[in-house]
């Protein structure tokens, strides 16, 4: 078996009897019945994850997944491609807003290099980045496939490999990404898994305009044309109109579900990563968290297809993972909420009557 | 002077000149335009609060107002009055959804006894809690005024008084309440502050059924027809269908905006409490951050009042302070964005095309 087969092979539903423990201790805390809503709910998901009525996630890595796109010779955005390893370098120096972020809640970034296309062999070679390097940018999905379906497998295999390599000081995984144009295959792939039409799921990235827009549009509903991609297949889906960032955000929530560790997914292309993953295997959403809904049209209908709600609504459009790093403090308040919080009987107080 | 006009004669809006220079580097960061949305709408209300781009909130209270509500009579919560006291232990003793959210966010939980029906002289003898006691429980609003003018004087007085007994060791504020039944007077004074009728902002409190839903509109709306109050005297409103907790929460969040310290509202209870001192000086909105969008129907009115716009939205309905201790988080990250994050000079990121 390849290592994506053995990975989804190991990939097992969340645990139901962890998740009615559970919740037989929320239902006896001192406050009004499920009074601490979403969290409350939260809390389930985590126990079922973990197996665990006490989950700690005492070590956090925020993954960055970083790759460029040929499609931006199409003049989808509005920053030039050497954006991807200029901002490379400014999360290697700690001044993104992921790394702000990731302190915030007390956790580490790993970058890691898909497929940019610019070299960036001196961060590699400074252990600074991890380097999972498929090829130098995919080719231009509005012309033909963004990869062939070796190198789809490649990407996601690089994801996974990255779980991996992190498992033993991570207890939760949060991932984002960085790749100048990466809004458009996004968009492709919401559209091609939920069957709405291109219009109805682009939106406006990093901030073009109207006129823009429109050709955003244009170019997503060639590249479906051209590639005709196969919705029930997540590796022809990626390979033709995917990314690499994209592939490896697959494999990293297929690695950390097959761990048994929750994935905190950030905005739309973290998203579009997520319905790969689910494409290749339903069970890893038993594993996603969604941090924050994200102002991109679209992202929505992916959650639903997901089963997910998103945690936060905050007008975040920036990506990076930096919604997912956010998110990671409602994760601890929900752990606090499961396991700090007394119960009616443990501090003698009155119940409500019925 | 009385210390509550004083308190209100101190009060100065947000510096202009500190929210211009928070925006000046805000868009400078090497992110697309606002891409970090409402937390950097939030840094600038912070750098306007606190006349600094670098403003620190090391020291942090979540102040947690108890009271009794003589309407209980009228058989209008699912929980027995007893239950207020009861939860004063279980704040006291670190057991409660508060203690769990203030640890999670790095706050101290005081609470203060602004009028329980029973006597806590053992917590206030041992000062476990912060005695600011008007008197045992307002009178039954259903048949007349909660309490006296000068009792209500009493009250916000006593929040005045705990903010600046905190102040020394306190950079921002959260605050919370407790009472058996204070969504009762709490609904009648969104009703009586928005103009719109009781039906239109009575929820289900601690989950009341439909028929009990039914009877608390018709109490509510017997309490403002007894009463009169008058929407444009503050005072007036808390004398006539408010809480002694209410009043507290008032005078807390006068004394915060006195001091120029930010001070983060929970929900319905201390939304209604805010409306009460926006009543009182209009200019408290200015440093008045809104926690969470309660279930409580009524709170989207009084915030658009405030003009204000809720940070999270994860169904609680709590209050104890419980979502003002989780949303300091984000006054956290908000911080980070505006002090941490490089501008693309700094960076040398190339910017977007226009």
């Amino acid at each position: 078996m390849s290592l994506l087969e053995k990975t989804i092979d190991g990939i097992a539903p969340q645990d139901q009897a962890s998740r009615d423990k559970a919740k037989e201790r929320l239902d006896a805390l001192t406050m009004p019945h499920w009074a601490l809503g979403k969290l409350m709910d939260l809390a389930l998901d985590l126990a079922g994850m973990t197996r665990s009525v006490k989950p700690k996630f005492s070590g956090r890595a925020v993954v960055t997944m970083a790759g460029d796109h040929g499609v931006v010779s199409e003049g989808i955005s509005k920053y030039p491609q050497e954006v991807t390893p200029q901002m490379v370098y400014n999360f290697v120096n700690g001044g993104a807003g992921i790394n702000a972020m990731a302190r915030n809640s007390g956790a580490s970034v790993y970058v890691v290099d898909m497929g940019v296309a610019s070299p960036l062999d001196e961060l590699v070679k400074g252990s600074k980045i991890i380097d999972k390097r498929v090829a130098s940018g995919t080719a231009n999905i509005a012309k033909g496939p963004a990869m062939s379906r070796e190198q789809a497998i490649k990407a996601v295999e690089g994801g996974i490999e990255v779980a991996m390599l992190l498992a033993p000081g991570v207890d939760i995984f949060g991932v984002g990404e960085m790749g100048i144009g990466n809004t458009t295959p996004s968009s492709a792939i919401v559209s091609v898994m939920t069957g709405l039409a291109p219009e109805e799921v682009t939106g406006r990235g990093t901030g073009i305009d109207d006129e823009q827009l429109k050709h955003k549009v244009g170019v997503i509903a060639r590249a479906i044309d051209v590639n005709k991609p196969d919705a029930n297949d997540g590796l022809d889906v990626l390979a033709k109109i995917g990314g690499f960032e994209i592939g490896g955000i697959a494999g990293l929530i297929l690695g950390a579900a097959s761990l048994r560790k929750p994935v905190i997914i950030d905005g739309f292309i973290s998203t579009a990563g997520a319905m790969i993953a689910h494409a290749l295997c339903p069970t890893v959403a038993d594993y996603i968290i969604s941090a924050h809904k994200s102002v991109e049209q679209g992202h929505v209908a992916m959650l639903k297809k997901l089963g997910k709600e998103p945690l936060l609504d905050l007008d975040f459009r920036l990506g990076e993972g930096t919604g997912a790093a956010l998110a990671m403090h409602l994760v601890d308040a929900s752990v606090r909420i499961l396991t700090e919080v007394a119960t009616f009987e443990e501090a003698a107080v009155s119940g409500a009557s019925s």
